[in-house]
């Protein structure tokens, strides 16, 4: 039996983890390692200045978790680094409320999971819904295992990732799968200033929910036509086009 | 006057902000935006559920700076989305205490301050010395503040950032600059369990710094051989080689 290691970033109590668990049973041993809380936009973490509670505890199924107070990706560093006894098959991180796609995936917990596996050499997938409440998960677990499984056949190559985006509506309603690029996000953060009982200002980042340019081809396109979103991420960050540009600078270190 | 909005993850004390604060004063308006307290390994975070301070401070050499309670990232949002009150034309981060190579620019909050630049359309630079401790910022500062130059007068592609690291040696011991791509780290985290006065078990991830492989053309090879690495970056992270592989996989929904 394959296992597979899960987590997510709005922490232990999300149904979409419950999902995601029940559903992955069906390929595998599942084990869950999930943060105590919410970590939206918690990005690529690595707790190194401070020390992590690890606990057994319970997903609302009833069925065993590890909590721990560390970040998403600490959670999967938790479970490599040795609470686990053995190296998963497969990390999947997920599934989020709210999407990740377009320049979110560089802020995004539930994506730094993911990385966070591939870092270690195993093949991961992050899974989105686009709501934010009062849907079901049921249908974006089913779309999730149905690409698990043919991660788990197929495999990844080294230092990539899968990042999946399902609509939300029913299973019957999605009209399909489709290999998407990231679009770009048009973020509507306004600055937000109050003042706390002392006359102090403090500030929040607030304004309305980001928009996506949505070009055909990219993963804003296929969720806002219904489509259920597969955009393949690397984290080979380096823009090799770039390169030349660069080396034509000819920079000199003065002599 | 071009206006640089300098941010680091080291912190407002750091000798590196104050370094590179000075070196880019020669170039045009330098405003500094820094976080109260160092936040290594922090990724690319959005502060959206607890409101952030933001307060006047000093560098150590007396200069004016603005400290704030978020993240490197944070920092950079708050300057943009109105606590400046012009745009500024580049945005530098660093000058970071320790390399960010390979998979370390998806950790790095030095790199994620320079991203939260590119999101906003705003041309950014990392950099990072390759030391710990006990060596003297300046080479480092001189090397950004001629690649700051290249960058303010030449521009760079929507999406791209450069990702500088600099050898702890002499200005004049550098050998030269490269232009690079990314390497592979090899991370040796080490879970560690200790007993806390009650009797219950925290972990810490610790263990040796990691190493890279210094292939030739990577930026763990320029360190090495003692020249300066400059990697272009993208916030683009889709794999479009993978892209195809996985149209081939030819997913259907259940109908």
């Amino acid at each position: 039996m394959p296992l597979i290691l899960i987590t997510n970033d709005d922490g232990i109590d999300s149904p979409g983890l419950v999902a995601l668990k029940q559903t992955l049973s069906r390929l595998g041993d599942v084990a869950v390692f999930a943060p105590a809380h919410s970590w939206s936009a918690a990005g690529h973490t690595k707790t190194m200045h401070k020390p992590m509670r690890v606990r057994r505890g319970a997903l609302a199924d009833g069925s065993e978790a590890w909590v721990t107070t560390g970040s998403p990706s600490d959670c999967v560093a938790l479970a490599l680094l040795g609470i686990l006894d053995r190296r998963p098959d497969l990390v999947v991180s997920g599934i989020n409320k709210g999407p990740n796609m377009g320049e979110d995936v560089t802020y995004s917990g539930t994506v730094a999971a993911a990385m966070e596996g591939v870092v270690s050499g195993i093949p991961a997938i992050a899974a989105s819904v686009d709501g934010w409440e009062g849907w079901d998960f049921e249908p974006a677990a089913r779309v999730v295992e149905q690409v698990a499984r043919e991660v788990l056949a197929r495999g990844l190559p080294a230092g990539a990732l899968l990042n999946v985006n399902v609509p939300a509506l029913p299973y019957e309603a999605l009209k399909g799968v489709l290999v998407t690029r990231l679009g770009r996000r048009v973020y509507k953060d306004v600055l937000i200033e109050r003042k706390d009982p002392r006359g102090e200002s403090y500030y929040w980042i607030g304004g309305d929910p980001p928009d996506g340019e949505p070009l055909e081809g990219t993963d804003f396109w296929a969720i806002k036509h219904g489509y259920v979103s597969i955009t393949p991420l690397k984290l080979d960050l380096t823009d090799y086009a770039l390169m030349e540009s660069v080396r034509e600078w000819n920079l000199q270190l003065a002599r």
